[in-house]
């Protein structure tokens, strides 16, 4: 069977991700795209990268033109997808890779985002260990899902396997992201210019103001984790795409390495999409540029007290559009890798 | 009055960089290059951004060619410059930028590093808070100075500050650097080639193993810590120089967010190379590119009962050759800054 | 049917891209990889991103661990695929992405590359143009194919629709290249250190004497030119992979710019991976990067009386690897775009 | 004497480098530093690299905040220096570095850029060479400088020496020029985002439509030629600073390649900023990273029958500011490089 698909944001990063992807994808078929400032435009005169779509022409994103598909995924500024999300048919399967439906408490959402709360959606990363089980079995038959945000995914996978097997403390959390600007997407401006960014390491959001800390920290209490708290800063860094997360968490006192690195190792056999890296390897973002990987290495330091997860993960891959047709097909009944590339492109 | 320099090791980056800084300085003057492998080659061949020196020639790396100069630079791989500094003058100003005297504890040098243990010369980073006054006494007049790792001092500069005046933990700390290839030298490996760099972010030394742990574990002793403990982790990213560092403490309970920055206030308050920055304010790499200046931004997490201290410095400069001749300048009496830029070259 | 693969060359980079791409070949299965340095390790422990590939293990590369399959990919440094060639069974595919096999002249191989000469096998870019047709009439049942040099297919499909046409004149070709390091390969060369080429951009090679020349001029011998003459320059930017080409060409006097213009569109009309774009737009390299795709922009500046055609392509697909398998797709019979992607990896 | 200094559009790159430069010139006292958007705040604010400022604020640029000091720097967007440089007292030395000044030719002027023509000022190249001397002949005691196009300057002393020698014809130039995106300033446009620009190169202004054309012209008329012609083609590559030309000529027939080479050691034998390279040895942008230095080295490709020139310049240097600086020395009678540093910022 065929599905239709449309995908509102074309123009923009994450849009551009999933049509680039789902160009591989044998059940899929791209109807519609949508946009706003370039709509009428060829869509590939936007996204002069995806030439196997140069039949199409971006729409105006509305609920007219997103209505009547079997799956629609919204790649939208926060805040625009609750309306139009409200306006589409129960039974399609829509897909916000924006952040207005991740977060269970309004209060989160007031907190670090503000406007009106629309409340949670399924939360689009199958892997996630949660105290029963993991996140791929509530994403079976739904018809709304929340993909996640690319630097809150990386970390609740970096840290939520500790935290749910009892080994590490689920308070003082530190977690340092090297990230590249693609996250922060197309829009305009000075500080994201290549020339600011060119040769220099920047900072920003210090001193947990970040939007994603909630999200993190509503993927850890899934995991187990009471109350945790966890000191969060990303770095901008000269590469177009990518995260890598450095994650610490003090070890429970008594517990050994065998037994720390046992948690990541139960939670992520078998995983295609999260890979733990043999004993001393970690990753590099490079590794899985392009492609719908995480991968993980894990060090216990005993002098520090602390285990080191570092997991690499290409943010609009992994963290947004990959995510997102993962947990799609999910939803769908498919086998849950399709269309989803493994390998990175590197050097 | 005008010193004679020698500078061994300047077909390197940390010797090159010596000398890119010493073509400003008004009381030094450059006399003798040397190498290993270049010895005998017109240094501007070696180093074409060196203009002002297309008068020298490198010479052989020996106790006679650096012998009879008022300042010898050394810039050599760790466990070459022992010997070397053995053979020089006593009251020549011997300033050694590897890793050979740095550390005061010879358990320490045997467990990072290995081989003869030298014993420690005068660490070279003026403004290091200690638990009376700062590292600066202790310079003048020395004859023999320790110029710093460059992650090393970057990290003892950023945490100190709270440690010695009682408003953080000394323990748990953890430490996240997104650093430049520079700082590793200029030999032909593998993984520091620029295909495995472009576009990737590359941790190493993961897990408690990197050399300078036991440095910046030193400078916090200096600065009141009885047994710091650290994780430190250093991810490379595609900028040829700079250090980002970010540093998280626990912040001692009932400690008020305006006593946690007054720590930082206090400590570097009138320094020229070491700047805070106005609250809400973070450094970035390209602030401080080629210039001997250490900017940091402090800010108070307090739902995550931490602070978050992120200074940016140059590698080669604030973190080797510029802390190199900011000791000098203080050993000779002369004017701390002496041929020291303060501004960076950005964009 | 199902064709058994192996690959030489494994652990560098163009051996590491025809693996990525045949991942997703339908055809072709990978059953040996062979190094030098790294035989006897895992193939994922060197080239951590072809996450399929966990089940293979790098062997010597041999005449007998490379003999008994359907295709041969030699990814070999020059001069070393001859003699390996030579050993191998006659009806095997063999694909060379080394020099040996791509020049038709023994003296241009003496004087570019030196060494035995091993003579000329059919040309891996299937869309150049030819006097009659393309090249690609002549891939279809071939046994022996030499992939492109990554610079010389990128000048050569530039140029030759002019060539061919009689728009432009033939000599006097001027062509200035930015390209990426990986071009280079994947040893440990000091001036291929990521501190060297990191906020840089380095030209090599100036002057007439890179060993892509002759090749360019073959193939444009092959389009009409008589005696084609280039002044070809490479510029290593900071960018891992990738060819920028601005070629130029004098115009016939009295050709009008719809003429110069139609030459292009004539000899890329339905092409899949050479695509010219609209008149006044031109590629970025991000357009095309991990892709088989040559993307094209042709400008006639009337006041120079030169018509500038700028191609970008991934070095290491369309440049190499893609190539590389289209051709051996139309050597076997094959629907010519078989497992070859066309969109680009971007932003 | 000290000269006291206004700097207008203190907050962009061309402005912020005439700073960074000016804080190490022992002649110049910047009193007033003016700007747009940004006028009000701590210059620090805007320009955080520029530490030795702390105690200046950005005022609003207008004759009245202007006037009053000897020396005014205009570093405005082009059309706006015209109106206010005419209110500047005559006896002021006025340095724009916006391309309101740089063109003789009413037409050019009209037909590259629109809207009222100022007429030329003296062009601030002072190395250039012109059919009799150079062109810091002129710039002595002059009032009115007008600052090159930093690719049209890099442009103009790469062929002039060869074209006032008459050893290579001044039609059928061909430039290509890798650039980083600091030339296009500092203003919000998605193109120049760090996300469009990292992995990727990037032409722009293909086929004879850039600005810097015509003042390529003029200067090579200046040197001699009659009726220049060039295909001029800028790439912006992930580099913050720098620019790369790659220039070539047909050589006139019979010119030995000794005497192609003597033309240009002959332009530029004693200039200190403008350096040639040993024979063999070619520059790359890092060599001259803020630096005043333009380095270039000279190949006579016999088979193509072409002279390559390739020289290196920091834009905002060499190719604007530096220029700027050193005219201005000229123009007041000081030693010409005062104040301007020689080494380049590498690795």
């Amino acid at each position: 069977m065929t599905y239709s698909v449309a995908v509102s944001g074309a123009s923009g990063y994450a849009g551009g991700e999933i049509l680039r992807l789902l160009a591989d994808h044998p059940e899929f078929e791209v109807r519609t795209v949508t946009a706003h400032q370039n709509a009428g435009q060829p869509l590939v005169q936007v996204q002069p990268h995806l030439r196997s779509y140069t039949h199409l022409t971006l729409q105006e994103t509305s609920a007219a033109t997103l209505s009547g598909h079997d799956l629609v995924f919204l790649a939208l500024p926060h805040g625009a997808s609750g309306a139009v999300a409200a306006e589409l048919a129960d039974d399609a399967l829509v897909i916000d890779c924006g952040a207005d439906h991740r977060l269970e408490s309004a209060a989160d959402w007031t907190a670090f985002y503000g406007g009106d709360f629309h409340g949670a959606w399924t939360y689009g990363v199958p892997e996630l260990p949660r105290l029963s089980g993991t996140q791929r079995d509530r994403l079976a038959k739904t018809r709304r899902i929340a993909a996640p945000g690319c630097n809150a995914s990386t970390v609740a996978l970096s840290l939520a396997p500790g935290i749910r097997a009892g080994v590490v403390e689920p308070t003082d959390l530190v977690s340092v992201l090297a990230v590249g600007p693609s996250g922060a997407g197309k829009s305009a401006k000075t500080h994201l210019l290549a020339s600011e960014i060119l040769g220099s390491a920047n900072p920003y959001a210090v001193g947990g103001t970040h939007r994603h800390i909630p999200e993190i920290q509503q993927a850890l209490r899934w995991a187990g984790a009471a109350a945790p708290t966890i000191s969060f800063t990303p770095v901008i860094v000269p590469m177009s795409r990518g995260i890598l997360a450095t994650s610490t968490a003090r070890i429970v006192p008594g517990t050994s390495a065998a037994a720390v690195r046992a948690a990541w190792e139960d939670a992520y056999a078998g995983e295609r999409f999260v890979q733990l890296l043999p004993e001393g390897q970690f990753p590099r973002t490079a590794d899985v540029l392009g492609a719908n990987t995480a991968l993980m290495g894990v060090a216990v330091d005993e002098a520090a007290g602390r285990v080191v997860v570092v997991t690499a993960v290409d943010n609009l891959v992994k963290g947004t559009a990959g995510a997102a047709i993962q947990s799609a097909n999910l939803a769908l009944g498919l086998a849950e890798s399709t269309g989803l590339p493994v390998n990175g492109v590197a050097p």
